[in-house]
């Protein structure tokens, strides 16, 4: 377990940190703890043959058979805990996810902080061809007009929020006023199984640009946590288009 | 299952239907489709027995015995479908309870309708000695100028989310701009014993009012179509405080 | 809904029904109950784009589109209950399916009759090339052999069980000397998004043969119910090999 | 995380752990690894409100308040998994509790080794009042009656078993003869929020006597591993008769 201090540090505290992501603008992901490594689904595996670990070279193996063939419950016994931000049209993607635990900051009870707004760094366009794609543009002209209207539209609903705050309003009536970019924050503790099918589902273009940010953030984390499930998962399992093993 | 025709009406088509209440100012709730009632939970329990229905007195007391004991899982063979339309807001509170399905219209693939937006017709106020609290006062002035804030508020962000669209941006990123108050709708199938726990936590006080409102839509038609299930919650097992048997 | 009368019937009552057949020896699987159809999913599916039902080609073009690109929850909302009547270690494996709801017959409340074993009709050995692997062989009398050593066994064990129960031996106990041959009973309800995961790990060779034999009878209802469905999961989403569409 | 050399260790290793307890006659619970603790729970639950530790006097009393008002979401960040030994009957009741993951020992790929039976050191009789009800007598007379009819039947059924082994059959269809009684293994993940609803039902006297055994071994070690959660459960949420704060 880390310390009471370590728990309480903010994660720009050690931003070398390979398990604390800058993600978006504002956002991040951080590895708040988490139990169990490759062996610990090798165990589980084994515990079917009642055998325990052999050696790396066969325990490897293991992994990999599991992977190829479907047997996805031993991945249930390693779990993460981490801790997002993110702006809400990202988390209300995010809890979709029913296999896991969510905690989140209520904006019922804490008010909402100036400039907590997510502003894009890049624009998509819809095409004629098929209604679900969005495809990036590169226009520098366009994006500063986009963010322009952006920052000056939550600058806008903000200056509401406050005011129908100073007006006495309920918190939480007073956040209805607020844009889908707002960020917020939540712990995540989630297995590796459900973990890999969000990668499945998140780490790939046809979701949207800014939760694929936030899946491959994870998706490094976990290859460097269980390197063996990683490499078997994106060669066996992966049903995305943006992992590489 | 009702027809094809039926399937594609409009709620408002036959508003004096039970099962088809009007939430808030453009919400609604419509019991879609449900499988069981009273009897299904009593035949799943008596299986433990090996046996099926008796009486109605002895099978509405096995009803009360089994709610009394805390025995829910007979309740998991009476499911529901509904559909709901409500702001963004509330959906986020909903879609917290995992166990059910859900399926959400989509701001990414369907361009959001002018209007769509709650106004709300009561105004509550945080108080001092609990900041988990929002007290409704009756204040006819200040009713009138937050709803005159909120909207200006919605209609100003709609009109930036138009020129977003009307330069080519994608809907997923043009929508970031729009409020918590936009309405939503989505398919919601939950089992009995889910939907009693929603109604625990939602059909409270400490839930947000308007949360509140949905479920007391819901566990009106709950009532209608298992009564017996629904005296015995609310005689035994309800924690909440808004409902009566 | 049945009637209250159809409720209490015994399965053998109509055995031309498509809902009710026999496996195994002495076991069952009988349709109690469904909510929802084809038309469910694709209502469901069609609430992303705010749209309902269309023609009845381009609904089942929908269903093989959302079976073919892995959108599976659109088909959460169709759901049954069925009534299962299988040997102890085939209930084993079934329980292990997490997302449904089970009840079952207790052998705690309820003493076993006699006569309720599987006795099997042919025989399966071991070989020495894969030890996962169990296959049949054609051997009258190595079956014949096999069956008079369980009957034995069986008629032995329940024996015991019997004189325990007369010596004032509490069901719970007395009970743990039955063989995992017994038969038991429970009602299982389930969406079709879970059934078809359940036939993808049953309705497969690698699995039990006992419980292929109830996986190929689910499977037929389900066809039955949800035709475009089963046509559209045999051909995109089936990862077992003895179903056909 | 544990060594390599420390996975394979058996349980009998180190008997004085408190983490493994020996249970019934030859069944064993071991806590193989645990991720969070008390604080783990309090910072979940403090993201609501965007604030982390405090002072431990605090710290408990969230813990308090939190179980008193049924906010059961922050212990799911506290993780636990045990390796477990027990009769199969006992097994059947553990693997009703859905929320957690399970990999067992596969009686279709291993061989039962002889004596793998439970042996039970009480007598318990039904009484006529109530037909659920188990009550334990003091008679030693009756005792060794019992146990001496369950040796003989379980050695004669583990024969049975052998010699169906011994004429080539399946692994899965020899073992069809064996008791409830044979023991089995398995590693079991689960949450402090689903832990707790465990002892609730498991550890409470309307349960088996000997899952109850199970059940007091394992609150031991959640006891032993978050106190305050333990005490605050035992005073607020507990609805078993067994465990004291």
């Amino acid at each position: 377990m880390v310390t009471r201090e370590e728990l309480n540090e903010k994660p720009e505290a050690n931003e070398h940190n390979l398990f604390e992501a800058k993600v978006l603008d504002k956002g991040f992901v951080r590895l708040v703890d988490m139990m169990g490594d490759d062996y610990a689904a090798v165990k589980a595996a084994r515990v079917s043959y009642g055998q325990g670990l052999k050696t790396p070279e066969r325990d490897k193996a293991l992994i990999f058979y599991l992977m190829e063939h479907g047997h996805e419950t031993p991945f249930e016994h390693i779990v993460f805990t981490f801790h997002v931000k993110a702006p809400l049209f990202v988390a209300r993607q995010w809890f979709r996810h029913r296999i896991g635990s969510f905690n989140e900051i209520s904006q019922r009870y804490t008010e909402i902080k100036e400039e907590e707004f997510y502003i894009p760094e890049n624009v998509r366009v819809n095409v004629p061809e098929d209604r679900q794609k969005a495809v990036p543009v590169e226009d520098e002209g366009l994006l500063e007009k986009v963010k322009d209207l952006m920052v000056k539209s939550f600058e806008e609903s903000y200056k509401v929020y406050k005011e129908l705050l100073s007006l006495g309003v309920a918190r939480e009536l007073a956040r209805i006023v607020l844009p889908l970019s707002t960020y917020t924050q939540f712990y995540w503790t989630v297995n590796a199984r459900s973990l890999m099918n969000f990668l499945n589902l998140r780490a790939d273009s046809h979701a949207q640009w800014e939760i694929q940010q936030y899946a491959i953030a994870i998706a490094r984390m976990f290859k460097e946590k269980c390197p063996w499930t990683y490499e078997a998962f994106t060669k066996y399992a992966y049903r995305g288009d943006l992992l590489e093993a």
